[in-house]
């Protein structure tokens, strides 16, 4: 019933040797057959004879038939990706950058070659978003699917809020525990989560969209006054991604940080947790939590595929196949918390109605509705060391 | 690729009556073609055509290839699941009783007719344990599945907790709602949670344990003390089941009151909804929650198999198969609370220990450690509207 794989692996970091990990323990029917790695000195915990450092001797070997890829570098994970999928392997990543940026055409290879790609590990860590919403909501009206997709901002969100930790001293704290990069950019920034929510949005709706064309804004210009301001009002802030179907058939993305009520199923999402919030005509609201970064989460996930692969599993990608009729849109109204430092910016962004105005001494703010369409014009006058700006409920 | 399913439905109630109001919103190649129906002079909303009181209308009538199975009598239910399976009909059921009570010859008679029986709207309505626990768990070390499965006895405990209701106001007001029977016994008794608990326990480790060699005791002897013990603790009770491995591969299943302290993830569980926490060795703590009762969360967990089956799903009750090894067990002892009123009654039950001993005028209690077998054992005995038994954390 169950083939058996013989792998090739891509990487041998903290997701690839926790996979070994959990490998070792079950009987599986499964064999790594090769890791390829950057750095042949590298001490290893295996024998040398597991290691290449020539994607060849995995790539062009006849009897590897799966691809486990677990690299960084979004553009090389894809070249490999690519040559795998068209010489018939299947391919199993955790890459959220080279999925999100490419899903489009890797699905149309999968469907040429007739190979699978799958990524729940690339998603949530160990959450089974994507499986879930590719088959079990598959026929759902769905309103909308949110959460907070980020480990290491919202480890860094919690030590603030729950610690009274300064920005500076929750990021430091984080990169010293390996929750955080040395450049914590892509977290903090908010680009992770909106390679995540690409991916997610793609399997709720049946759409791809370039995530170039996805608004980000994070974390990384917090400062006191609005932890202050979430504090008087009995909020959190958190890092959200969001897909929401509007009317009209039309789908909004978006990656801010939001001022979340106690109530809120994301509240108590707290440090390297993920948590995703599915909302739906019928099953109604549904919540996903489960650790969301690590070596031995992600490698659960990543160990789900490549079982699932042995019973010969693929995404269908029925939803973009039978065109749901939905598109993209940025013509959606937000209700935001604005903190700025320049009066002229206030000029240059366009609010379509300010409800409060705040100045002090040390601060000012901002509260308003505003276009989507006009933050993602301005982002990058918004997007400034002085200015921090978030969703309210 | 998907398969045209012409449907036979026993049942027209709350479930049967959301679902069709799912499907009429969907174009999803299938057709209901008949309802079997007790009462054949009740008002319905479609025309009558569409319903019989004759259940060979449906399962003798060669067009129809599933047969989706929403009725109470779990006796009638299993008969009809059974003739259907065995004449090459597939079946989507939400009957816990009936699935609990027989999943191993369920699962031999679909083997053996290479039909398939799904019932992910039996457990936990909208939330998809059985597919997650069956699909992507399948190779992870699992610790432990527990959480709150019965959406009534929730709704009665929030209400006591959160609006200082009395018991009987609580279950009345649910009652009056819907979300009770006026025979409560099911809910409050704790014996629905455990059909679910039996299944999910099947789907977790691989084991076929009858649901009447499992422990339950319910809220329905809760008495003011007890709530008030609970808040002076800062705890709050919840109806749980839990299966859990211990060392040497033995499974423990039961369902008792336990009081929940916060940070827990049921603490915030409330009213209607549905959680559950899966504890597993690489994707560490997960966390699903949902509403778990009603037409349509149950509804949209229906028409989620029933379009599995378009394409040909069947659980492979692979961990059945494969022979997990582990094997169901009383072996376990539990720190519990135990209100009593018949002193003679605490010489009947033995505590491997007690740890504290309470009286007053108008109440007694007994926190101890106890032995799984022991309240097992002595259930009739414990089981008294003088006693109440909760499991501490």
């Amino acid at each position: 019933m169950s083939e058996k794989l013989t792998i090739g692996m891509f990487g041998f970091g903290v997701v690839g040797q926790g996979l070994y990990d959990i490998i070792k323990t079950k009987d599986l029917n499964l064999e790594i057959k090769k890791f390829v790695i950057k750095n042949a000195d590298k001490k290893r915990s295996l024998p040398a004879e597991l290691f290449t450092t020539d994607a060849d001797d995995i790539l062009n070997d006849p009897q590897i038939n799966t691809i486990v890829e677990l690299i960084d570098d979004a553009d090389a994970a894809f070249a490999i990706t690519k040559r795998a999928l068209e010489s018939g392997k299947n391919v199993v990543s955790a890459n959220k950058k080279m999925v999100a940026s490419h899903l489009e055409e890797l699905a149309e290879i999968q469907q040429k070659h007739g190979t699978s790609l799958l990524y729940e590990g690339a998603v949530c860590g160990s959450i089974p978003i994507i499986r879930n919403l590719e088959e079990y909501y598959d026929n759902e009206l769905l309103h909308s699917v949110s959460g907070i997709f980020n480990g290491s901002s919202n480890y860094i969100l919690s030590k603030i809020f729950n610690e009274n930790q300064s920005y500076q001293t929750a990021l430091k704290d984080a990169q010293d525990l390996g929750f955080a990069e040395t450049d914590p950019t892509l977290d903090v920034g908010g680009y992770d989560p909106k390679f995540k929510l690409a991916i997610v949005a793609s399997h709720a709706y049946g759409i791809y969209v370039n995530p170039d064309d996805i608004l980000n804004l994070g974390i990384d210009t917090l400062g006191e006054a609005d932890v202050r301001y979430a504090r008087e009002k009995n909020y959190k802030i958190k890092l959200v991604p969001l897909a929401r179907e509007t009317e009209d058939q039309k789908v909004v993305l978006y990656v801010l940080p939001r001022f979340i009520q106690k109530g809120d199923l994301l509240y108590n999402v707290e440090n390297e947790y993920n948590g995703v919030v599915v909302k739906a005509a019928f099953a109604d609201e549904q919540f996903f939590l489960g650790k969301g970064a690590g070596g031995h989460p992600t490698g659960s996930a990543v160990l789900s595929d490549i079982t699932a692969l042995r019973y010969g599993y693929k995404y269908e990608y029925k939803k973009h196949l039978e065109g749901q009729g939905v598109s993209y849109s940025a013509d959606h109204e937000l209700r935001v918390y604005f903190r700025y430092e320049d009066e002229d910016l206030l000029e240059k962004i366009q609010f379509n109605q300010v409800l409060e105005r705040f100045h002090s001494a040390d601060h000012k703010y901002v509260i308003g509705t505003i276009a989507l369409q006009e933050i993602i014009d301005k982002r990058d006058l918004i997007h400034h060391q002085d200015n921090f700006l978030a969703e309210l409920p």
